[in-house]
């Protein structure tokens, strides 16, 4: 059988170490004899894949104990609701930036426990940049961001200056770049693009964050009861969090600088040949162009069809566009190697001469 | 290597054909080139795995058209939220029975909500047995009950005749004998122990209880939403659902009728063993015995540890008791075969001779 391409967005491409790890360990986990999925998330061997993601994530993103880190179930769209639950005090406003459906979505949940304040907004461009130069008020609970915008392929390559506890959802960019993990006092990230399968959410919080927490939240949405019971308050999703922990191992293993420069070549790859090529457009600006979610467009509407067929024909796939947006969209995650991206250019080159005549000229 | 005998009280044993299935999906699902875990979740070959998850729960509990199936995330512990959010109307009360850990969780949440009215108990005896003869009041938004309860090892052979919408946590024993599921408005469970693995809970609502619900629940916790979006309004856990389908596909080829009495042997097997043998005492009154969690205590607590160790010598594995209530505690999900039952009673009979002589005489 042929390789397969993986630009999908997620659920996504995996280390093939992860990948491996998982089909051992469905048959005979750790010496148990029993399959991963039939152990007990108490026995002592379970405890320590958790023990040892929740530490690989601090080692990875150089954080110190002043940070905890749980591993929850519902995906980044429960934590629209479990961060304001927590942390939108009744009387106080917090601050939000809408980048995308997902900001979007974050802030309409939001509003459901409190006031919030919208400080800026792509939308007047369908989402194709990052808003800058709006001011945080000093008085909010906490200032919200998307670091990258899986549909619309916006990414922050800079954060605010921060007067309030930041809350960032990285789901779609964490572990691909070099980051100040310790600006931040909340994290979130579903699994399901960087990180593991889905079926895991990362969450970390900073302490002096966490003892602003509301009182009264329920049982299962209360940051502070899930980092009390280590990540075991009810049964956690045992084979995501052993998946997230092998991955986070392979992740580890190359480090986030090293990570960075293999990620922001594979974008440099094809953002050159969608600028070249004279079929493609990208949509969005320059600065703000995502190094995971790469959106593009065909000039001619009507090719797009018989590119992605000649895609499939090559193995290339998950490459349409979400559906909400069209167009196509390339996701080029960490387990990604810059092979499939120089197949997928060479594809674009080949279309190209075939509809055009045209050969790797430049625009 | 020996065979392990796996009394796991959750995640706990799963039928063979359903790990072998993914095994293979893990390296090459649906004959896409691509890991399970790595698809999108929204292609047509995942779209069918959901689609058939669904339809095999409805044919196995013989539902009609009239009840909705969803997988969600959380666990049997998030409806304990989810439940009162969308069903205790702001002024009226909701009916719950209180018989285990997992059904006081379920009214400490819901009283969260509203009002809620304990109609009857079993705390009163270390929760060792199943209350009857209380009266279900008729304006109550719902009654809730909990048909299996795992930690303490009691079941509910019968229902209540119910005035108002009837709504189980059928978590530890959905899928292992028959029940006219048709007289419940809303079922619903953890995976985790007939069913499946860690990280999906299903969820079955009649469509009449639905149109019920409260309109201002937070998307990710309003039942509407995950029907609405069937089970893919957001990113659901693939891998769950998928292992999930594969236990219902083999539920279905037994069918609930013959399961139930294999899981009525199992546990006949080994409460006559319990009651026979002079080291053993069952903690639960046998009417109430539950067929999937057997709980029993050593007459002399200091042969516990020795006997623990003498199981796990024989490969008898996931027989202590809950850390809340001690003792022992043996689990016969449906997938533990009678000869793992037999093993261990071979081993009680054994204990005994060793301890007192007695060789299987009667109490």
């Amino acid at each position: 059988m042929n390789k397969v391409h993986n630009f999908s967005a997620g659920p996504a491409i995996l280390p093939k170490s992860a990948i491996d790890a998982s089909v051992a360990a469905l048959q005979n986990f750790s010496d148990m004899g029993l399959s991963l999925l039939e152990i007990s998330h108490r026995s002592k061997q379970f405890e320590a894949v958790v023990a040892e993601a929740c530490q690989l994530v601090k080692e990875i993103l150089n954080l110190n104990d002043e940070y905890e880190v749980v591993f929850l179930q519902g995906g980044a769209s429960l934590q629209f609701d479990m961060v304001p639950m927590n942390f939108l005090t009744p009387g106080k406003t917090a601050a939000y930036i809408n980048t995308g459906v997902w900001a979007s979505r974050a802030v309409k949940e939001a509003k459901l426990f409190g006031e919030v304040n919208v400080l800026a907004s792509s939308e007047d461009k369908n989402f194709s940049y990052i808003p800058k130069g709006y001011a945080i008020p000093e008085d909010a609970c906490y200032f919200h961001c998307t670091s990258n915008n899986t549909i619309y392929g916006t990414e922050m390559f800079s954060f605010p200056e921060c007067p309030v506890p930041l809350v960032c959802d990285m789901s779609s960019d964490i572990f691909s770049r070099k980051i100040d993990a310790s600006k931040f006092d909340l994290i979130y990230a579903g699994a399901q693009k960087n990180m593991g399968p889905a079926g895991a959410t990362l969450v970390i919080i900073k302490k002096s964050f966490l003892e602003k927490a509301n009182a009264k939240v329920p049982t299962m949405l209360n940051y502070k009861i899930h980092i009390e019971n280590g990540s075991m308050y009810n049964t956690p999703g045992v084979f995501a969090i052993f998946v997230c922990m092998h991955t986070l191992r392979w992740i580890k293993s190359i480090g986030l600088e090293a990570m960075e420069v293999r990620n922001k070549a594979k974008a440099d790859l094809l953002y050159a040949e969608i600028d070249r090529n004279n079929l493609f457009t990208g949509t969005v600006v320059p600065e703000d162009r995502s190094r995971m979610n790469v959106n593009f467009v065909l000039n001619d509407k009507t090719l797009e069809a018989p590119f992605l067929k000649l895609c499939e024909e090559r193995n290339l796939s998950g490459l349409k566009g979400h559906r909400s947006v069209g167009g196509l969209r390339a996701s080029l995650y960490n387990a990604l190697e810059i092979d499939s991206v120089q197949v997928l250019v060479e594809t674009m080159q080949y279309f190209e001469t075939a509809n055009t005549g045209n050969t790797q000229n430049s625009k």
